[in-house]
């Protein structure tokens, strides 16, 4: 225990300590029934002799503060909690330092924290989710991964606790390179590094390229935890309209004649939110857009390997000769995301000052997790794994697809995805996904409204489904739920009658 | 496998597959020996007819690049790598995008690299390190880890696998809570932030409140990972020196009277390098001047658990009553590194802007290490674990010691340190630890020159030797060479005659 004492004080040392033991104790913070150091311990750590601790000891026993146990020490009595002991109480942001208060009016709220904040107008109590952005926790790995990391872990001891690789475990860079490479995308294991999933490699590229005031291209909508990362560092948003076929790419060309961004994030492949993918057409202009304007792109394929049917469309990375794009991906989404292991792919010197940036923000990634997946994947493996979870996926997107048709108004769109997790629903005009969301709580459903994806835009009429997370029954009866709300709210006065949906602009 | 293919284009379907095959399997992106997708998958995820695979394949076999093996499959013919395929060739850095080469004159040079660049100087055969950073190897406790983990994973299935609480596991958050509070550091588990190391808890608070240009006071000398992620946020450093009582107090006054620093970093216990202490009048002066100039300080107290002997002094965090201390702790010294566990503590409504940008920046510290690490830890386990630790590194902390009055000239200077990972040596005035790592190298034995912590200072005549990585006859040994190799450094031309160091400014 370290006790703060001053020598220089004229309070002696015993009541110094027995001031800080009744603080804590009065606040909490020393539970009751905790058992205190024996005095010798404690005099010995703090370099005071016996008889002051004992001193100290004494009075707060007599007090009722603490009490002892013959044979067994000394124990904080039962008390009750308070506030925080040695901060004084503060009520209001105005009582912090400037500095605290001057960080309040720069912070954003995050994208999680208004989802939370609509979460808590849900009555109903036992609501079925369509919020999640991960998918199926029962098609997880989970107990051959069990045994792979047991097995790495007798087997690599105490070397799998070291720091290991920079860049990322070796012969695990080179497995994601050979994946890669059997998927069209050209990789040697020296262009990968191994990140914290795909949000830090996102967060790595962002922080090495932007600095305050510059300007993002975005599809617009756009996945959330990107428009958290850009405005934590911030930057403009500028986002690009999208149709079904992905970014607008005559838009973007009139975005970059005006502006001079200096990054394109896109989703190409089983767009988040929309479920989108970008065509082989505009794949192909939107990298020629980049070397011609000079602006890196930054490509998330996370939900690549998604693929339920249909053609590969070639990564925009197996497109670039120039080395203007940077990869990224995650074994999130085909594998379970608290591995916390994701990847980049850049070519070039931006490669090292990645390296650099991934030392300076946490020096590497987890190393017995690394050695455990390494231990784990195989090329033949992953596909496998990937495979028989687009089956799953397939069925659960054509469970909810008949259900929408089946119970949502008719005048509701959507497109059928191909892949991904997500169906994107477009409500009839005028309708808000924000006050639909206080119906469909009380039927006992939820999903991730559009307004979220659309920074700035409150009232959306779009809203996103997760199709993967829940067995075909919970899906028919949540979307079932899901009709009622609609109807629910269509016939209330809440419905503004003629608001137009703006969905470019954020 | 993604194949990109142009339908619109002139060249037929089969001979851009063909090509693209070529170019893969020349460049050695298709390993030698790789097995090819099957006609039919192929034909089926490219969305083309069976027979423009098998004319592909048919070609590649002619040009004798890829074999059938009859009732196995289609083969890579044993080739010979070559460069990238889909990029250009480049040899230089003006071969590259403008962006990219713009990066290159904006990115600085990470101190491991520079350490690495010493190190390839080194011709012994077998060299001893004392350069790491880590302490001892086999003092990890893999075995019970192990277990644990093992426990843990079997027992929470795919629990362990969702991404988890974003301020990370609460039952870890209060045991950390417990663990400082029993320390002297009053917390609860709602002011505290699981982070991957104490590094990323730095990158956290540091991406937060600094913006390019800011000023940072730091100990001058101080730790590399500070140095090298202040740099890659383009702020500005300002070094206050050091002696055997830490940080000159009186100097941090001047500064803070005529700059405007936005933090102040601080190592207080142990510090890294130099081993020393902060002692407590200058504790309570720094915290006050904090106070005092509102600006936060960032309490570095990764060593501070490593105490061989004398009293504990109280973290800066407890002395803080106003809210201006954000303490940050790890795993990675008393545990294990590998874990990548770090924590910090903050008061304030900066604790929810930084889980904001730690959720920006990577979402979740791995859940499974987390669990594991929970389910593994208590109060007195971790005690226990320190204390076994600091027996070992006490031990070898003296044979150290024994070693240098033994073996170093009389004009070598040191302060034995009471803890912590290193000891910091002072050679004879007008030495470079940088010059002397060359003679060291030939003569078997490696350090962290001094240089590497005054950034922009190259000729340093301080060394850092890490004490807890050998065993002590290694250590003995290391030691031996060192004298001998300062002996023949003394005895060169290469010995600048009378160049005055000058440890204070960055």
């Amino acid at each position: 225990m370290r006790i703060p004492l001053n020598l220089e004080s004229p309070v002696p040392l015993y009541q110094q300590i027995q001031g800080f033991l009744r603080t804590q104790i009065e606040s909490g913070s020393l539970p009751s029934e905790m058992r205190l150091p024996a005095t010798r311990t404690l005099a010995a750590s703090l370099g005071v002799s016996r008889i002051t601790v004992t001193n100290a000891y004494a009075d707060l026993e007599a007090e009722g503060l603490i009490y002892m146990r013959p044979g067994s020490g000394t124990f904080v009595s039962p008390t009750q909690g308070a506030t925080y002991p040695m901060l004084k109480s503060r009520d209001r942001a105005s009582d912090w330092p400037l500095w605290q208060q001057e960080l309040l009016s720069r912070t954003w709220l995050p994208t999680y924290r208004e989802l939370e904040s609509l979460l808590t107008q849900v009555t109903h109590p036992e609501p079925i989710s369509f919020t999640a952005g991960l998918g199926a926790l029962e098609i997880f790995p989970v107990e051959e991964f069990r045994k792979t990391m047991n097995t790495t872990l007798r087997r690599e001891g105490y070397r799998a606790f070291e720091y290991g690789d920079r860049a990322g475990n070796p012969t695990l860079r080179a497995t994601i390179a050979h994946i890669l490479t059997n998927q069209g995308i050209p990789t040697t294991h020296n262009e990968v590094l191994i990140t914290s999933g795909s949000q830090q490699a996102m967060a790595l590229v962002a922080g090495l390229i932007l600095r305050p005031g510059d300007i993002v291209v975005v599809e617009s909508p756009t996945y959330v935890g990107a428009i958290d990362l850009f405005r934590s560092l911030d930057v403009r948003l500028l986002g690009v309209p999208m149709d079904k076929h992905g970014m607008i790419i005559d838009s973007l060309d009139e975005i970059l004649q005006t502006s001079r961004p200096r990054l394109i994030y896109t989703i190409p492949t089983f767009h988040n939110p929309t479920g989108s993918c970008m065509s082989a057409t505009r794949r192909r202009r939107l990298v020629d857009l980049a070397s011609r304007y000079d602006v890196p792109i930054l490509e998330d394929d996370c939900f690549g390997d998604l693929r339920f049917e249909g053609r590969a469309l070639p990564a925009l990375k197996a497109l670039d000769t120039d080395g203007n794009v940077i990869y990224t991906n995650t074994f999130s989404k085909v594998l379970m995301p608290g591995l916390r292991i994701g990847f980049l792919v850049a070519s070039g010197p931006i490669y090292e000052g990645l390296i650099a940036c991934k030392h300076a923000s946490d020096l590497v990634t987890c190393n017995p997790i690394q050695r455990a997946l390494d231990a784990y994947l195989s090329v033949g493996r992953y596909q496998a794994h990937a495979r028989r979870t687009c089956r799953l996926y397939r069925q659960r997107r054509d469970a909810m697809v008949k259900a929408l048709e089946r119970h949502l108004a008719t005048d509701v769109r959507w497109h059928t995805p191909r892949g991904g997790l997500f169906i994107w629903l477009h409500l009839p005009e005028g309708c808000s996904a924000n006050d639909l969301f206080t119906f469909a709580g009380k039927e006992g459903v939820t999903y991730a409204p559009g307004s979220l994806f659309f920074p700035g835009e409150r009232e959306q009429p779009f809203l996103r489904l997760n199709f993967t997370i829940n067995q075909p029954e919970i899906i028919e009866e949540g979307i079932r739920r899901l009709g009622r709300a609609l109807d629910r709210y269509l016939a209330s006065d809440d419905k503004p009658p003629n608001q137009r949906p703006r969905p470019v602009a954020i």
